[in-house]
């Protein structure tokens, strides 16, 4: 099974580690997706290739949990490998390994394909006579699916305007940098010295260059934390939830 | 003489190019700085043993000189040298290549060494018996040097609060992070129409987290802009000189 398995190392740069020297987990992120983007691209389903036809994949959910980060200048390894395939949407799970090969995260992610043009969503079977099937692979993925996250009771935490450094070559706020902005709602305190255990994403909508996009944020009674990011504060473009240790 | 120029292989990664698909300045600059640690590294003026020693680099001034930068995807080549060693002061400059091999951008900058303790400088000629002057290379390099800049009557363009996500693991605001801060300060259409011809930034003192920075700006007659970005609206942090096309 390990050739469907896809493996990529790492080093922790200077400048991609906070100030606990761990890993940040935009940075984390951002390679999670890049890993995403090789594998697929190694098996005939890359951006490029797929851009030919028009299409695209989109990034709908993402749920990471870690017990540790790699710290700067250390080695680190992340494999990543296709979970299932349905009609309209895949799952691909994701192994962080510290620079002895110990298993230190788990992420799983969910994507859909949609056509450029009419923002539709394509059959993912209908793609390479369905070859994308061929890649599924039951690899164990230790850590809770991406769920349905709900706020009830939130309040207003900032606002922030999207700027030249958020967008990325579609003209969208980029994935990473919500990341970014979400952590930047904690102090510094509470990122460092109790570390996230488990960071979740749904990306509901885009948001675009100039857009006042508003943060709100609630408490529940499990060290965890809820957040909403709403454009021009009416329509939800993306809900996370961060469990600190 | 190729031995003293260390050369470094990278693919520009779809979330770090802007929505004209080009490479970020930011993102260039954390890859000249890596290239610059890795290169000392390798010829024993690394971080890891200069921590040792309680000894850090500082980079003081950087200018970069584009004519067109890496696309989505497209693979790139950085090279670095030393040019001249002062006793208090290295001048270390770049060379950015295109996937063709083609030169597209140079860069100069100016480093010194300083005691993490004490925080005062360090003579470069007492490490390792002067040994860093065995690596000066007299590579060509056609941009300017970074030059002394001097705002006479800035306008005030913006605060910003820095966040968890500013600070890098000395606890200050990452060097590469000024850059996309002060970017950000442009608009959309004049950083994707026009792009940036020669950016350039002298780092003169360090801000910290929750420290409220300061943006200021003035326009001078060719098609440049100032910037300088104090703390606390006194003590200026860093300033900046960005000449478009």
């Amino acid at each position: 099974m390990m050739d469907r398995i896809g493996s990529f190392d790492f080093v922790a740069e200077p400048f991609h580690v906070d100030s606990m020297e761990r890993l940040t987990l935009g940075v984390l992120g951002n390679h999670l997706l890049n890993c995403a983007g090789m594998h697929a691209a190694e098996r005939g389903f890359g951006m490029t290739v797929l851009h030919e036809n028009r299409y695209t994949w989109v990034l709908s959910r993402l749920a990471i949990e870690l017990s540790d980060l790699p710290r700067a200048y250390e080695k680190f390894t992340i494999r990543t490998w296709v979970e299932n395939v349905y009609r309209l949407f895949t799952d691909r799970n994701f192994m962080l390994l510290d620079k002895d090969g110990r298993a230190i995260g788990y992420a799983r992610s969910i994507w859909a394909m949609i056509d450029m043009d009419t923002r539709k969503p394509v059959d993912l079977f209908s793609l390479h006579g369905g070859k994308i099937s061929d890649y599924v692979c039951n690899e164990e993925c230790p850590i809770e699916k991406p769920g349905r996250i709900k706020l009830s009771n939130p309040e207003f935490v900032g606002t922030y305007q999207a700027k030249y450094s958020d967008i990325d070559l579609n003209g969208h706020v980029n994935s990473i940098k919500y990341i970014e902005h979400i952590l930047d709602l904690f102090p510094l305190d509470l990122l460092c010295e109790r570390a996230v255990r488990r960071f979740e994403i749904a990306y509901v909508a885009e948001s675009f260059y100039g857009d006042m996009l508003t943060f709100l944020r609630e408490k529940d009674e499990k060290n965890a934390y809820n957040v909403e990011i709403k454009r021009n504060e009416t329509d939800v473009v993306v809900r996370s939830r961060i469990i600190f240790n």
